[in-house]
């Protein structure tokens, strides 16, 4: 599912019931240094947009950022938003959850529509 | 084992057979957008000071960038060298490695001084 777009960046829904947002480049990048300064500099504005749209919706007790690329060698921004009563806490959401999914979270569809003003404010 | 501090930064090896390395602002910022605006611009440089050494050193597949703090609410990030035959590939370092560690990967202590000499040159 496609949140937004603009001419250098897309966001997807990762699937999973956590809000968990993927930050694309529209172009490849393998690392960090090969994006260059302008689509980077948009990026971490980018990444702050979506970690400050997470925090006022759903008042997560941290944030999760990651960049691996091991199946798919391009820069993408996994965005977390982790609860102390999620499955996996204070594990990482790619380890094997302790305890079962029993949060009940406010509705995903309209946070989606609150970032997408926030993105389309920005840009 | 502290690699390298300054100001308003410090980076600690991991306890790991990788070339895995943390960066810690010495100030605690619980999210990223918490951090200010200079101490940001400058932590985003280090990433890149330390992904560029890793990659001439050590020439990996990929390498995978996060920050959870879940079970530290500050933020510091992991900066990991990834091989296609390191014991996790493709999986995260967080999950349980599929085989056992057999790489033969040069000397972290060498690596650890052309690092230095990178980012006091940055400084």
């Amino acid at each position: 599912m496609t949140v937004w777009e603009n001419k250098n960046f897309y966001i997807v829904k990762h699937e999973s019931k956590l809000p968990w947002l993927k930050l694309f480049t529209k172009t490849e990048y393998k690392e960090l240094t090969d994006i260059p300064k302008d689509i980077k500099s948009e990026m971490y504005e980018l990444l702050e947009v979506i970690e400050t749209a997470l925090i006022n919706y759903y008042n997560p007790d941290k944030i999760n950022l990651a960049s691996f690329g091991n199946m798919l060698p391009r820069i993408h921004w996994h965005i977390i938003a982790r609860f102390q009563n999620d499955p996996w806490f204070p594990k990482t959401t790619w380890e094997e959850p302790p305890r079962e999914y029993k949060l009940n979270l406010p509705n995903f569809e309209e946070f989606a529509k609150l970032l997408k003003a926030d993105l389309d404010e920005y840009r």
